[in-house]
């Protein structure tokens, strides 16, 4: 008969797990995914380093977790953004904002998840949830050609290219947080003007 | 005394070097840096890896000095219609389309150069000349918004979302190179808007 595990322990283990990512992530947040290994891990939680091997095969395991958790939670953000009352142009207005305060809230953070070299993994998954970004703005572009308040466009290349611009301008304004407000209004703007909005009321 | 090559052995020396790497572009024109190996650069130029490593100590310092040359190539194409005469809204429009039209080329380079998972050494070479092409860009807007034909923005950071745009928004219709013309025009058109050209002419 195989082993099981009884309700208790599974639950104990989910438990830990979740208290290795919540320490990986404060790492990341203090030091990007360059102060993440696995020793740190095991300092930060107070376990041995066999306790969080236990859990990740590998450092390349734990920072693609690390990623995706923390980026799950942004593209969250954006999509309760994009699902407000109001016109395309004001839901568009939301998620650029949202998503640039968010950065500002947490700079090298952001920094890591947008922009940091890290291993090929780490990379797969930027590219699968710049995708998943994609479609949010896709369907509210779409929306708003269909309606006539949007110009003309192909929205599946203007949601790529807002993911892009988006991602891309913050990355300078990161290292100086005290341009929050402009730079939120000025990315704003941008995608604004962007995906042409004709009628902003 | 130390030892000095004679002329002829350095000219022969930088002649083997650039053979290697026209070899090393043309394997990842076909199959991106994945399919960039010592062994299959060797076999392409027909040496042996020996000689290979005799001028790139692994496949990374390999991988980031392919990077590097065709990246600049590119950068030069950018430089070039932006330096056009004609009006900036002309040269940005000429610029978006070198871009993609560029791209659409040679299609398997251009996702490898912008967005394959790869080293984190040809990842921070990436971010490196992505500021390259930001440079470039802001000092046109700038130009437009000082002369009056572009509305009121900060050009570093439109300069930086127009580049993360680009980049980002050909990644899908890399896959279908049928869409090339369609592609371009829509970029080019999403890049105008973006930087709110009020005086075309």
């Amino acid at each position: 008969m195989a082993y099981r595990e009884t309700p208790m322990v599974t639950q104990r283990k989910l438990a830990q797990k979740s208290g290795l990512l919540h320490a990986a992530e404060s790492l990341v947040r203090e030091g990007g995914f360059a102060a993440l290994t696995i020793q740190a891990v095991a300092s930060q939680a107070g376990v041995g380093v066999g306790t969080v091997y236990r859990y990740f095969r590998n450092k390349d395991e734990l920072s693609t977790e690390v990623f995706r958790r923390a980026t799950i939670r942004e593209v969250e953000a954006v999509k309760a953004a994009l699902q407000l009352d109001g016109s395309v142009a004001v839901r568009l207005a939301a998620a650029a904002e949202t998503f640039a305060q968010r950065a500002f809230g947490a700079p090298k953070l952001a920094w890591a998840l947008i922009a940091e070299p890290v291993d090929p993994a780490v990379d797969h998954a930027r590219l699968q949830y710049r995708r998943t970004y994609s479609a949010l703005f896709e369907a509210v572009i779409a929306e708003g050609v269909e309606s006539g308040v949007l110009q003309e466009q192909i929205p599946s290349l203007s949601a790529a290219a807002l993911v892009g611009a988006m991602a891309e301008s913050l990355l300078g304004p990161l290292d100086h947080p005290s341009c929050n407000e402009v730079t939120t209004a000025a990315l704003r703007d941008f995608c604004l003007r962007a995906v042409g909005v004709i009628d902003n009321s």
